[in-house]
């Protein structure tokens, strides 16, 4: 049944990876969000309502993959089935049921197999070639077949496609400088566990074979570039078999970001992808454009998901300044948002996956991070700026990660009724 | 063991249906409860405690029997066991288990059974006499009997009484003029529901045969009247398995409410029902009347529930400002109720089992609701008006609906400790 008001009304959520922190020393006490200028989002708070969220429950540290996965209405305690699987999708590869999917490292080893750069010096101008050389290898103990799908930099995309494989396999890569290539090992005491890490390892050392005295390797040498002879698996994942976001709510949804994890989450659950020239997920991605493509998508979708990574690569690097610097620049392209499209039919929703502790451990932590949401009928509390003290004292009270999609899609009348 | 107070303190809740509402523009982007002048309300707001209440979630939208489930401390995803059963409990009819209520409109279809008025005009002076006929069909395919029992206007319930039945088939009734009486269709692979599908259907077949040229009818139709020619069924439910309040909380509870699904509800949970004349649930219903049998209740009941209808009614018609009077004409009474009873023996707690969008799209919807308490030994917050945007900021935060009942009985000093 068509209810008044169902075709104009859409969404555009703006998730700022781990844009929440802490109070931090270098800012006297404040938080980043605090410190900022951002004049528009905290206009959007002034006249919308706020809170605080746990992405999962008080105190729960989140991967950025589980994080999304509960934001976007998935529970991941139930639906995650390891991070391999969303790189594999956000790399553009169809991932079949039953496939599994790895996160791979370019990097570089001794003759003893001990990891020297984790990454082979980041940049591969080589690594087209040396994915044509990866695909051709034939696994002499099983017909499973490797596919290797080289991304950005160092990093890429494993696939294990045939019959009898399993996640529950450990990884190779020892995150560690120094320390030897480990063996991937079965997880759980089964029959596929142990074929699955028995390929890896034979994989592993096919390229190894292919690679260390390979003439693109020794020209790197020459010119003083660690050689990359060596690939590194991690986080083996499967296909989430989770029913799509169009199906539940009846609703056409969109994801624009920069980094394949995300996008990978986002195809996961039934979103289209939109990519956007130059939102290359770092430091330097096209804030603006993603909002500019953001504004053409919300007359075709009915929920639009905007993702900004640079707060959460300047968290990583302990660069609190460039955090703040981040986050003015999103606000401005907010600016440019809320200058277009017609707030009177469009929810906007600004919140952080997680927060990121630029000062302690430059990682993910557990704490809550400040939500907003502005639009049609929404009650506005007597919040003014959008940072974690402010929205403490939020109308939204304090609320979890996987209550955000229940939220958005009631305010879009998408929610069915339970019950009569 | 006696503790001290247990002999004298009770608790008054008082639900007013679908009073919770958006932000809307009809009243300058306020609430109907903002802006209903209730001096009575607000003066037991300031002198208690208030908060937000999610009936079962943030953002989920549901039914008033799932809401009144969740209110009285039963999750509804665990008990509810389809509206029927509340029906029929409502009208009075004792529902055993394994046998399977609906509920049913009188409507009208022409010869190819296509549907024309789903009510029949309402109003059926000839419904005992169609009840009498309709007892009398005796099924040929099985020994189930049909027991029909008409209720006000154009509804009533039926029940199914026999062995082998199931609750999971679909319903008859299209929803929809100009479209066809639907089959009754299983909705899991089972025999009992198939077997209960197949009687749905071979009653509404027999209901056609004995109305459709029935004298009363041809005389209706004289008179302009639509025929009263078919009984649609819906909301196949059976009793919910479900250990009563009085068991629960050794308490003795009863319910005052107009209409039968509340009274179901409250039924099912193990609650007295005190009818009160002229409370018919909707706008005119008289509600200073229970109010008066509310205070002589709390003579011999510790906890006695209140529900209002109206504000719902008054949500689901569009009009913003019949439900600004009714939260006023329930103010007036709640006005004479605090004058008569001791308030320092008296719990009064006042809520609504959801929000329902009066200008948006005139249905129940997932928002928060307002909640007060107000009692001996509550400790008041600053809020001083009873509304969603006032109550965000008070003092019992944001709570779920399955809290309610739980917190009730606490400060009744009737929750069993857990643990020592």
């Amino acid at each position: 049944m068509r209810r008044r008001g169902d075709h104009v009304k859409r969404a555009l959520l703006i998730v700022i990876d781990g844009a929440a922190d802490r109070a931090l020393k270098t800012l006297n006490g404040k938080t980043p969000l605090e410190v900022a200028y951002k004049p528009n989002i905290d206009q959007l708070a002034t006249n919308g309502v706020t809170g605080i969220m746990d992405p999962i429950a008080p105190g729960v540290s989140v991967g950025s993959d589980t994080a999304h996965l509960a934001l976007l209405g998935y529970d991941p305690f139930k639906t995650y089935t390891g991070r391999g699987a969303f790189e594999a999708l956000g790399a553009g590869i169809k991932l079949q049921p039953g496939e599994v999917a790895f996160r791979t490292n370019f990097a570089t080893v001794d003759e003893e197999m001990r990891v020297i750069d984790r990454r082979a010096g980041r940049y591969i101008e080589e690594a087209k070639e040396f994915e044509k050389l990866i695909n051709s290898i034939s696994l002499k103990t099983s017909n499973v077949k490797v596919l290797f799908r080289h991304t950005v930099e160092h990093r890429g995309v494993l696939i294990l496609r045939g019959e009898g494989l399993s996640r529950f396999v450990s990884d190779t890569d020892p995150h560690k400088i120094g320390m030897r290539v480990l063996e991937s090992k079965p997880l759980i005491d089964s029959p596929e566990a142990k074929r699955t890490a028995n390929i890896v390892n034979e994989f592993t050392r096919e390229v190894y074979k292919l690679l260390k005295d390979h003439p693109l390797n020794k020209s790197r040498v020459k010119r003083g570039l660690p050689p990359a002879n060596i690939l590194l698996v991690r986080g083996a994942g499967v296909l989430p078999n989770v029913k799509p976001l169009s199906e539940r709510f009846k609703v056409k949804c969109a994801c624009i970001a920069g980094i394949a994890l995300v996008k990978g989450v986002a195809k996961a659950v039934g979103m289209d992808i939109i990519d956007v020239p130059g939102a290359t997920g770092g430091l330097d991605t096209d804030v603006l454009a993603k909002v500019k493509y953001a504004i053409k998508a919300l007359e075709d979708y009915d929920f639009v998901f905007i993702h900004y990574k640079g707060t959460d690569a300047a968290s990583h690097d302990g660069n609190v300044w460039a955090k703040v610097k981040i986050i003015e620049k999103i606000d401005s392209a907010i600016g440019y948002l809320i200058d277009r499209v017609n707030l009177d039919e469009t929810y906007i929703i600004i919140t952080a996956d997680h927060a990121t502790l630029t000062e302690e451990t430059r990682n993910h932590s557990g704490d809550f991070v400040p939500i907003l949401i502005h639009g049609p009928g929404v009650i506005p509390d007597d919040v003014r700026v959008f940072c974690e003290r402010a929205c403490l004292k939020g109308g939204l009270g304090r609320i979890r990660g996987l209550d955000l999609m229940n939220i958005i899609m009631n305010y879009l009348d998408k929610v069915e009724k339970f019950g009569e």
